[in-house]
């Protein structure tokens, strides 16, 4: 029997004969009931110690590939054979695969990314730093399902200071941002045969992520100030509405408390749950943030925020609130589903939100995004005189534009990506599709005002 | 009307006046109809700036709570009133609730915690730190579902170099833990009706995992070489089993070649998928880790890892090893449950295992758990001298302790936890009932020399 071993520094011997023995036996080069040399014989002809012979036939021995039978020696054990497909080249090399980086010449008018560029890296890594080397060794450990305690208290304390809301810090749950927040609503709301309200046109995920749940779904329209509750279906029991009521995604309204009282007299009535989701309101422009339906029913509306925009996306931190009633059975399902959320990640945020950097970076945001905004509606103004009807430009990261005459059919969005260009029409997230094919969503809050420019001035290059 | 203002630093005013005038409409004491004070002359009563008043003013009528009527003047709105429950007081001073700690006097026998206050914290925040400051702005945006291609293209070299596991970087997707993977891998396979096979004991959290997607969880026995494939139904085509190949949990057993063989042609015959859940093979103490099931077969094993017991378990860092063909639909699962796992998170632990730290840290652990291992064992064996055969020593966090003579009933588990002692019966993660009950689990790693004996001592003055 021949091995072939190598005894370079850094290979280990004992793999090598392990595997080189296996490897035989899977192909059937040694045959069941064949003899294997005995461990002082393999170590002799390998010039290698009988210790690391010995601790390779045992890893045989546990896989079961050989046995040994005392006082006869050492066999093939039955049934090791097999034959393997052939096996992949793969090329290992880092560089070879590495991450695609936006090409430079797209201007890609994405709405809800911040611009990342601006984040105050050092900061969130100074305190990252200090929270690795001075959390307590809970915090490295399986921990609270629903988040860390710590945090939990300062975003209540941060949810009363900035919305108004006036909640528990036990009602709330730490996600890995809004999206995980509404996988879990959905997993805690829904079954076959619930009804979801949505408003539409609504965020396209939103949809797909109720699907997994249930097929009934049912749009309710929203207008230019949201959703429309006098179209609720009277005559059943749905099990949730989504709203987005701060600002209305995609067409950027915000909903009249008239229209929230009437939401809420509605989930009284039919003992539905509100899903709130409040992706950007930290980012209004005049004046202070809209208040939250969550403080209009602390039974009832279920609220949902994230830090993808006031942070940075790629950090995945959120949170749901939650009436008292439904938080056990959510940390459960949290539990099941990821066990909980990264528990440093979540110290870091508790630091920058208790040192005061996360309003400070709210604020100064707040008026390049203001700067960024109106440069666009200026472009937009100046390129489409009397042609375009601006939507939704109160508050957040995008504004959606309304064209008396152009219509963005799939052929036009093709030119216009032909162009370097990336818009998105509103079209795309309406469950009742025809009323929204004049609307596009231009995002602003990444793009310079260069950028900003270029970008309309290619829409009318391809539009004229 | 009266408004209670307050000039203070840090107080805004257009806060004040929004609230306060909102609060009021809200609880019916300004009614609909009525006339509000103009701008010019709240201004001058609040001895404010007009501007404050103005911007104030349009916050409400944004949200419907008054409404301007050109040339006469400023007026509540109708349907804003709504008599809200009495406000709850709650207590945000961050020291109130801060997190509990493990009370020292308790020792607690818990599987899969790793030496929490063993790992190199020192080095993981100065990688961590320079991942945030160097890592490209795509890394801070939103990314791809999938996770880093980078880490991906480490992930493959260092599992080909340590488990001989033999893919490509596309076939990876990062998770949040082995926890996320077991609940995407569940989304993906299974549907109501279809059939589950697990490892039975097994952890008691795949069996709820599974059941939010279906009824019908088969369990198959597992003995001291792991799950019995002569037991599995041959008439019928499961969706999946489950199975933990390489150190069974909790019993300990490593897989057989003869049984890895059969249910890998289990596998091809009815269409089923294996589910390879390799939650703590790195730390093997004689010989090299056990070879993967998902080397022997590519199409038909999904492989799940973690970092929780290498790294720490509050990274929620783990991964799935897919066949080709299942990547994409598991990529969308990932994206519309969280979007992506954290990226900076991503990028540190590539470059933690890139610079060989990783492997440094494993190969400490491992002295030390298996010194940690050794003196539980002989802990055991003074103080039950021939009463408790062990089990499952050879890898991992834990062994298995059965005892001959006594029986972990849930009235003695009371009297155990009455001495300060926390252990977990195998019976817990039975689905069959009845097999297991002199079998109690003993992880150890988390535990210095003291701490062992003295838990070992409070058991043995219970049994006594």
């Amino acid at each position: 029997m021949y091995l072939n071993i190598q005894k370079e520094i850094g290979s280990s011997l004992i793999k090598q004969i392990y595997e080189q023995v296996r490897s035989m036996i899977i192909k059937g080069e040694l045959k069941a009931h064949e003899r294997l040399s005995s461990t002082r014989e393999m170590a002799i002809n390998l010039n290698v110690s009988r210790n690391t012979v010995i601790t390779a036939y045992e890893m045989l021995i546990a896989e079961g590939y050989i046995k040994s039978v005392p006082g006869s020696g050492i066999f093939i054990s039955q049934g090791a054979e097999f034959a393997k497909p052939p096996e992949r080249i793969i090329d290992y090399s880092v560089t070879a695969f590495s991450a695609k980086e936006l090409s430079e010449d797209i201007i890609g008018f994405h709405s809800g990314t911040p611009a990342l560029d601006l984040f105050p890296r050092n900061k969130w890594s100074r305190i990252a730093g200090q929270v690795i080397k001075e959390a307590p060794d809970s915090a490295f450990g399986y921990d609270y399902p629903q988040g860390r305690p710590e945090l939990r208290n300062t975003l209540a304390a941060y949810l009363k200071k900035t919305r108004g809301i006036n909640i528990c810090p036990e009602q709330i749950i730490v996600t890995t941002g809004a999206k995980q927040g509404l996988s879990l609503v959905a997993k805690l709301l829904l079954q076959p045969g619930s009804e979801a309200l949505i408003e539409d046109p609504s965020n396209e995920n939103v949809k797909k992520i109720f699907l997994f749940h249930t097929d009934r779904i049912t749009p309710i329209e929203a207008d230019s100030e949201g959703i429309r509750p006098e179209l609720f279906p009277q005559d059943r029991s749905p099990a949730l509405v989504f709203v987005t009521p701060s600002h209305q995604f995609p067409l950027g309204g915000v909903l009249s408390i008239q229209r929230r009282l009437d939401l809420i007299r509605y989930a009284g009535k039919t003992g539905c749950y509100i899903v709130e989701d409040d992706y950007d309101s930290e980012f209004r422009y005049r004046g202070l943030p809209i208040s939250s339906l969550q403080e209009l029913d602390n039974e009832r509306v279920i609220y949902i925020g994230t830090f993808s925009k006031t942070l940075f996306p790629s950090v995945r931190l959120g949170y749901i609130v939650l009436p008292d009633s439904l938080v056990e059975q959510c940390s459960e399902l949290k539990r099941l589903m990821d066990h909980h959320t990264n528990s440093l990640n979540q110290l870091t945020l508790m630091r920058f939100i208790e040192n005061g950097e996360l309003e400070r970076h709210i604020r100064r945001m707040k008026k390049i995004y203001r700067k960024r905004r109106n440069s666009l509606i200026e472009c937009i103004n100046e390129y489409f005189p009397g042609k375009v009807r601006i939507m939704g430009e109160t508050a957040g990261m995008h504004i959606v534009a309304e064209f008396t005459d152009v219509e963005f059919s799939p052929k036009l969005m093709k030119s216009i990506e032909g162009v370097g260009l990336k818009i998105f029409p509103v079209e795309e997230h309406a469950v009742i599709k025809g009323k929204h094919r004049h609307q596009i969503i231009l995002g602003y809050a990444h793009l310079n005002n260069t950028d900003i420019r270029n970008g309309i001035l290619r829409l009318k290059e391809v539009l004229d």
